[in-house]
């Protein structure tokens, strides 16, 4: 892919001087173009070391308006992102609508030697990671976004001639570093390791534009010439459909059969005051121990709570953090997404809450909200509410390749149990702010959300992720079994 | 203040079984009127190693709701933090109006041996320390938030009990590291230093409530206390007086009148084509330079630009940006306020906006919109925005303190030229768009707009963030003063 590739391609200096003008005026009307169209548009510069990337994105975006795009340099990991699942700081910078983001170096580059993954990974991890990065790419295309991957590829030679260049001048020599030269000298085994990086993230939707760099005014025409065509080909196909065509997917007929969980689960399960009190305050205890363990172990842990209205999420939560380390845990209630939220992928908004390393997140709703509520009440179109199960299952996998321990409960209530409880809670004034309009309309859809959560039971209930049924009629027995259930995983992840 | 402390306060086992859990259950109930009141707290733990903030902490959050606090751990200063002003990180942090926010370590250690100030810093830099937090803290109080200072104390006898009993147990002998030995042995040079900042920071609004922690049962009570108390007082307050009452603050009574700047300043300025273009290439040639030696020195620098509509601010951007790295600067466009950042300090999103040393930020319209658009459209009260004239100084003075070259221009244009540019917006379909209904609003407030821009000239020139007005009927001749200045500017600061 690298290795066949003639780097001989020169443009002559007048050809240059009359062609490049007129394509960056084009570039600057797209961007006009795609923020009308309200287009995320995601460039990545790859490449070798002094290849030109800085120089090209300044040619790129020279001639753009500089308040609508942005150019981030993701070369140095930061603290936040070493303690992450390696695609974390990426989504949490993924273009906006109509937002232009170009990134110098990529989460591609996660697995070259010397980089994050530096320890020496094995097979299972570069499989995860190939994985893992083809999913990103493609969850990003599939919500619409253009990702633009650009490889600048220079010869041996031409590194060399340049790292020289940048010595001789002291105002730049500070920019050739040890690890540039190691680079050049072992120049063959850099390109096979490229080459293969190149060709397992290559995919359809996302593939690589290899841009022959020895010639910079060459470069400087692709590189223009590559990105221009992308957007523009995409505005087209943008322009020429009508908004609400049918989804290119194709979508399951009719509702598919599930295996009814939620109807075959007792509700009704006892525990006795005393069993419950010695219970908790042993639970509890195990939670304090298991808390520091995971902060000694680097050991990230997601809690998702789901359930019906009223089955005790709140009250279950409280009683599973009480006696933790409260510097060692976030709860993140889950609410209607703000318009800030829905300018990106859905996921966005979960994932930038992931914890770090050693620390726990407990989200009261979660992700599933829209294989469940969006479902359900229809605020999602069927045929992005069902692609979320795979990038759910997609974004799951790559927590827990991490090492995340992840849990997913769902707490369930029978339908009597419910009124019983909203009628307490409407006949308290105390507690009257928790019982609202939505959740009596939620109640009226109780068996649309029977069939929604078997599915997704069905679809989303993996070995490294589980669903757990929190039998919860009797609050004090759920309690007991999410504490149980939680301090039996953190106790086997850790062993 | 803390040397006189008597330590030997201590509460007794009976008492604080009977005590305590009412008192939470009342933190509990406080916690709920603070959301109602959309009540923003702030609370911050300090002390002696091994003090017991960590425990102090869980005791407090225990009984509250866990969706409605946030925690978090400042001890150990972030890459992102030791970049910026050393108050970015907490502004970034503070709580939303509603929520409670706990720190664990504070700004106010920041000037501490061996803390982020380590360099040894001189009496200046520690006076502006001090300026810098003092304005913090009020500019948080002024805007409504509650904020509560604890200081943890203990004993030396009881410190080393402590450690050594921590080192006693296998599952905790970590948490003890030498630092905390060397503060031990020299435990009456850090009690100076303590007090000496305790003293220093300390304010009638925002005092500091002094914990005798050698008994922890004790302390635990008057953590619980104290915090329940100032809530609860904070509360009755804002219960007792009317929402719309009139300003605490005295407010001038009638306009005062400004020294005229504006009106006298004379918007025709020319220069020829040849001299534009020669002077637009040097100047850009320099900015390059001095972009690569202000990184180099790791200076960052931030320049607002503010001026009438249609004055040219995007295009002198443009130029100013154009032979810039592009990983070196961030280009942020103001406009209204989200209910996001409706619901915290004002100055809150554009502090979280800052650079990195070594970077640059441009804001095209800026903080300054408090005393321009909402002091003309009347969208804030007049004690308020009268406020921010302080508060913007005091921004920019942390900004220039730690090191941040500053720079305002008010891009100046005469009403005719106006006109002009707005009815040939008007007549060109692809500028259509950048010409709105507000525009034409603001230009019928031309003279409040000229009477709020003088006072703001008054009031927030300053020495560190002076104002420059750039003559703009010529575009060219404008976008020439702003590189000059801005590389003028850029040098000096570099020298």
């Amino acid at each position: 892919m690298l290795s066949n590739i003639d780097l001989r391609q020169t443009c002559d200096k007048h050809i240059f001087k009359d062609a490049l003008p007129p394509l960056q005026k084009k570039l600057a009307a797209l961007q006009q173009r795609v923020r009308e169209a309200k287009l995320p548009v995601l460039i990545v510069f790859e490449g070798w070391g002094a290849s030109g990337k800085g120089t090209s994105i300044a040619r790129v975006v020279n001639p753009m308006d500089p308040r609508y795009f942005d150019v981030l340099t993701m070369g140095k990991v930061s603290d936040d992102m070493v303690k992450r699942p390696f695609l974390w700081g990426y989504w949490c910078r993924i273009p906006a609508k109509g937002q232009i983001t170009i990134i110098d170096k990529s989460w591609h580059r996660v697995i070259l030697p010397g980089e994050q993954m530096k320890w020496g990974h094995t097979e299972t991890e570069a499989n995860e990671f190939y994985r893992d990065v083809t999913h990103f790419e493609r969850q990003l295309t599939d919500d619409g976004t253009l990702v633009i991957k650009l490889f600048l590829h220079i010869s041996q030679d031409e590194q060399a001639r340049r790292f020289h260049a940048l010595e001789g001048d002291p105002s730049s020599a500070w920019r050739v570093k040890a690890h540039d030269w190691a680079q050049n000298k072992q120049y063959d085994m850099h390109l096979k390791q490229f080459e293969h990086l190149l060709l397992q993230t290559q995919t359809p939707q996302t593939p690589w534009h290899i841009i022959e760099a020895d010639d910079r005014r060459y470069a400087a025409m692709k590189i223009c010439g590559t990105i221009a065509d992308a957007i523009e080909a995409r505005l087209e196909q943008l322009e020429a459909k009508p908004k609400k065509s049918a989804p290119a997917l194709i979508v399951e007929k009719s509702v598919p059969f599930y295996s009814q969980v939620l109807a075959n689960v007792n509700a009704d399960q006892d525990i006795d005051n005393a069993a419950y009190k010695e219970a908790l305050e042993s639970l509890q205890t195990r939670m304090t121990h298991l808390g520091h363990k995971m902060y000694l172990k680097r050991r990230p842990c997601v809690i998702a709570f789901e359930g019906w209205d009223a089955s005790g999420k709140g009250g279950g939560i409280k009683r599973l953090v009480a006696e933790l380390d409260p510097r060692s845990y976030a709860v993140v209630p889950i609410e209607a997404p703000t318009p800030h939220e829905l300018g990106r992928h859905y996921l966005w908004r979960f994932m930038r809450r992931m914890p770090k390393d050693g620390h726990f997140t407990i989200f009261d709703r979660s992700w599933y909200g829209r294989v469940l509520i969006e479902r359900v009440d229809e605020l999602t179109p069927e045929h992005i509410w069902r692609r979320a199960y795979d990038e759910i299952n997609e974004m799951e996998a790559h927590l827990t390749h991490h090492g995340t321990v992840l849990l997913k409960f769902w707490l369930h209530i029978d339908k009597d149990e419910q009124l019983k409880r909203f009628e307490a809670r409407q006949n308290n004034p105390a507690k009257q702010h928790k019982l609202t309009e939505a959740d009596w309309q939620n109640r009226r859809n109780w068996e649309k959300y029977e069939i929604a959560t078997d599915e997704m039971f069905a679809k989303t209930h993996t070995e490294n992720a589980p669903w757990v049924i929190v039998e919860s009629n009797n609050k004090k027995f759920a309690r007991i079994k999410i504490l149980q259930t939680v301090t039996d995983a953190l106790e086997a992840a850790l062993r």
